[in-house]
């Protein structure tokens, strides 16, 4: 079952790069929930390819197609199927790089593991698998916004080396790269078209922040809120570091955020104590790596151990990044969503917590 | 079972803080393993409290008895139980705190889920629950030496803002801070007496390092060897960020590392690509906050929501850095073997492939 | 995760009796294992409603679409998923039980757990929902006969009262009940077409048949095969007792099998000693209880409470026991597959047992 | 995490039949729960040895020490960690059969699996490690009693070939066979007296009954309280096979209970509808082969496959059966409580559905 995210709000997903689908099946989503479409649909369109000559310009429609578990437009508690058809595969790309390991992308381990390899487009190592995510996490987002009010955003907070100044939740969507900040979706740009020119690629830094959840999410020792939540999001292909607040690793010399009768005078722990959530914003920042596909030759080696420089022509993101922060989101709103219906098992049931039981200032 | 960390090569924690005994059960190890209790001895010796001046007072010989699962020296296939008697507990410290909740600490957010708390030492929530989680560990490595000649190590790299230069293993264990950095010592001595002089705490950074790990280990998409090293690695206390890879969030700009006929040409992703291990060895970096408990006033509010301010005047340790590397490393094993016996059956079996397929550079 | 079933080799299932498909995702499978997509077809033809006058008359075609996780012919060893369309729909047959619970079905316990129930031919609990299990139990089976030479086989024992004798493997395809008895064929017609005259359905026993599996498989003590194997059955329609072995629930007075230096002597408990298996034949014997619907007027109430006498339209068999025996070898084939893959993780690994350590006599 | 049952009210048990303990790890109980010691106490007393002439008489106190998760009085939410001393081992009873299988036993299989073999007593495969779950099951029966007011009970209905007549709870507790039947229990120990005396033993027919427990346990497809529970019982030793409701195996030709405004008016099939609980009362009957140890010599093979007449010395039960109905009711119980756990994440929240929808007639 290493292909299910998630135990009691489960998503489990299907499909390949260049497959005729990639689908999932989300378990466990409580029975009665109003299932809108078009929320599943705005949310695959954020993260759809094509949208901007940032990113690749694979032409995929992304529709999402529900299979089951919706009756007259609402959950029966049966799992939910839905698939997201594949039209704009070009296999012929890769055709190259069959008998060759790509550097930097799962290839060789793919290939030390299965010793059998789907070489189109990466198979099932491809970010092409984060849009069943994506869908999956827009259920969770409906669940949460129904079950506790919560609303979960990302924003990049950096491109390259360029970091975010001024940012504000106000500016997220209107630039083509989820930038919180105005200022710099210029410098952005050029950053990306100067990789997109030299056939190369950038890094980027995405925040994750979830509002109005609960205190007490999570299960202690091994089932914590934060545990979950670096585990999804280290699923996600290109991540490399995650942090749960914003004090970051080289700042890591703060020892908890006070409380008053209030609510909390800072939140720079990330609203996760010991594990569980306290009813603060849970903030994570989240590092990916630049794509590793790269229009520049570079030294590999051949499935018969020879080596050979080689490059990648397939269609690529100068910035996987961009098109990050849905994906991100949907993973965090998995987690919470999990913990979420874990916690009305868990608690002593005669007694309901109240949702926000600090307000919090920054 | 969220007390259960690991599925194949499972350990379930048991304890509290200030109960009898902490323990735990390891499911899955293969029979046939010698065990050499000594090699979980001085594991547990690594991590032990009392050891120096530098960490804390409670004096607890943390000896580890085997309960079940070892029959002549052997294991049998059977879940090996053991406990770790806790003796020198203080709980009338924790009295004061009885009606508060501390800042920094889990007291908030447990008493929002159970409605009910161990105030003494943190109940759960305690380091303590750590011990044996080394003892399990110490199991995890022997496994991972016999079936793979596999090594993990860890050491400090940062004391609050100190990075160590001049890193090698050999200055690991000649100094009491587990510091890579011959040099390093003298100041990490310093920053933490004077943290211990003003009742105070400081942040660190660990590494882990394992080598000889075969490529292929870890389950794609959400069993990945990033995943649940992520998983288990933010379950542990105090623990705020992981990394894998050296590279770093600010110099995520790391394009993957060239593979030759001869091995890899470097190893800044840190052994994992499409969350399978390459053969590399594999490299993570944790970022610990400081330990909450202070001796100085800090805010806080009762049970009954009324603001006070509170001191801890339990027994603790100014950097939780210096005995996290043990613990760090144990968690580590435990992923790899969890892998480890996850990929003999996934494998197609009547192949086994050569264990380390590439020799490596730095 | 309560719609998956297995571990290692897991399948979850999806979709409704009345919605567009029904299907599952199949995660684990080994890479490398030739499909041959008219195994599956085979299988499922030999559940297809519609294929005789004794079984229900919705015409089905029941292809099976695998959607991923095949490339080139051979399993890549990412999830497979695949759909079966649904064509035949009739839910205006169901329009009238919308308010009322028919009586021996899931209606009650459903609309009391979910409030909110999906009527058109039971929705989820319909047996159209083992379809995509004996798709996925044709796949278990490919992998058996791959790892261990494997051979499930299943047939019917008994029709209503009417017990098979002079039972033999090559008569249970020569007849449409996959009864095991030549001569019972006649009286099981006539049982079957007085249920069908009177609207009346009948029981059968079913046994399961599994030959070729090494000593070993299964886990003790709560992931016993014979455990497992009960799990699995107990969760397929109609299925109402389980039994390990053919000395049965009246003449259980049998002290276990000799074993000699040739093999053992009898396998009267079934081929599973302790949870394990033993090398000998596994045998299962399956009860099954009348289809509960009935053309006949039988009490039950509405939603709103109040007493209401009715009839079931819709289209069924007379006796499931004729289209279970597929069902139930893939059930069969799906725990032994699970098993084997865990038994290879779990095994010393450097020693490979001999496959089948003891020949058998009956 | 083969030897855990259960996910959310999960139990892990550990030990064997000579090791120093037997114990088990409690995961997922709710906090707040008042344990009284003394009614674990009680259902172990139930299970013990050495308490009549008809059982074993290894004289074992079974007094269970809580580790772990109780604080003043009450559960924490912490796993509750338990363990059984043992102190009356004869291992030189087992010397003999070190190198030979015991028929009917699990040393085969064992062997076959491990190559390495804990041969005293049955090692982990002995009955003994059924004294865990009887202390689980009473933490579970706690659990039920206060969330539902439900209560868990089971009787002996058959010994060998003699069946119980006109039963009644009443008689259970007053004989030592815990037989429903006040007359036959000189028949039961006709029975057994004659078992001891030819050194050989018998098997029995036990039933479950559970009263109280709301509609809509379980979870639909693989989750059916009816898995779970059959999962449960295969996984007790002697167990061969389980039926849900008391038409059996030769009698199902039942189509359903029928409703009515006032309640079901009969309980035929269990109490279990589409693997839901009904709000009936639930009803399993378990079939228990005899014990396999015998004081006749019977065949098997040594190790090194030589025929070898053996017999069993140990002490052991002229009929399992008598010591069984207090660990399949602490099964049931563990099954209960984990579906009425995952029942409370499932349903709509805001709806607590009446607890016993229906009142039943027999």
């Amino acid at each position: 079952m290493s292909n299910t995210f998630g135990y009691t709000f489960a998503v489990s997903t299907f499909g390949e790069s260049h497959g005729p689908v990639v689908g999932c099946v989300v378990d466990g989503c409580p029975p009665g929930l109003r299932m809108v479409d078009a929320g599943i649909q705005a949310e695959l369109d954020r993260r759809r390819p094509g949208s901007s000559q940032y990113v690749t310009q694979r032409a995929e429609a992304d529709r999402a197609v529900i299979m089951s578990g919706v009756f007259r437009g609402a959950t029966t508690g049966a799992p939910i199927a839905l698939v997201i058809r594949s039209t704009d595969q070009r296999s012929s790309d890769y055709r190259g790089i069959r008998h060759a390991f790509r550097p930097g992308h799962a290839d060789y381990p793919y290939h030390a593991k299965y010793n059998h390899r789907d070489y189109r487009g990466g198979g099932r190592a491809s970010a092409r698998l984060t849009a069943p995510v994506v869908a999956a996490g827009a259920i969770a987002k409906a669940y949460l916004t129904w079950a506790h009010g919560a609303r979960i955003r990302g924003c990049m907070m950096r491109v390259g080396t360029r970091r975010a100044r001024y940012a504000h939740w106000c500016y997220v969507r209107s630039n083509p790269f989820s930038s919180c900040d105005a200022r710099a979706s210029g410098t952005a740009a050029q950053c990306m078209l100067r990789a997109l020119l030299h056939g190369s690629s950038v890094g980027a830094t995405v925040v994750v922040w979830a509002e109005g959840l609960p205190a007490g999410l999570g299960d202690p020792l091994y089932a914590k809120l934060s545990s979950s939540l670096a585990h999804g999001i280290m699923s996600v292909n290109a991540v490399k570091a995650v942090r749960i607040g914003l004090t970051g690793m080289e700042a890591c010399g703060y020892r908890g955020d006070m409380l008053t009768q209030h609510g909390f005078l800072s939140n720079r722990l990330g609203g996760i104590a010991g594990g569980l959530s306290t009813g603060q914003d849970i903030v994570a920042a989240i590092a990916l790596k630049p794509t590793p596909s790269s229009c520049n030759y570079r030294r590999s080696t051949s499935r018969a151990g020879l080596s050979v420089f080689m490059r990648t022509r397939g269609r690529h993101d100068p910035c996987v990044g961009m098109r990050a922060p849905p994906v991100l989101e949907a993973i965090a709103a998995l987690c919470a969503a999990d913990a979420s219906l874990k916690y009305r098992a868990s608690i002593s049931g005669h007694r309901i917590p109240s949702q926000h039981p600090a307000s919090y200032l920054y």
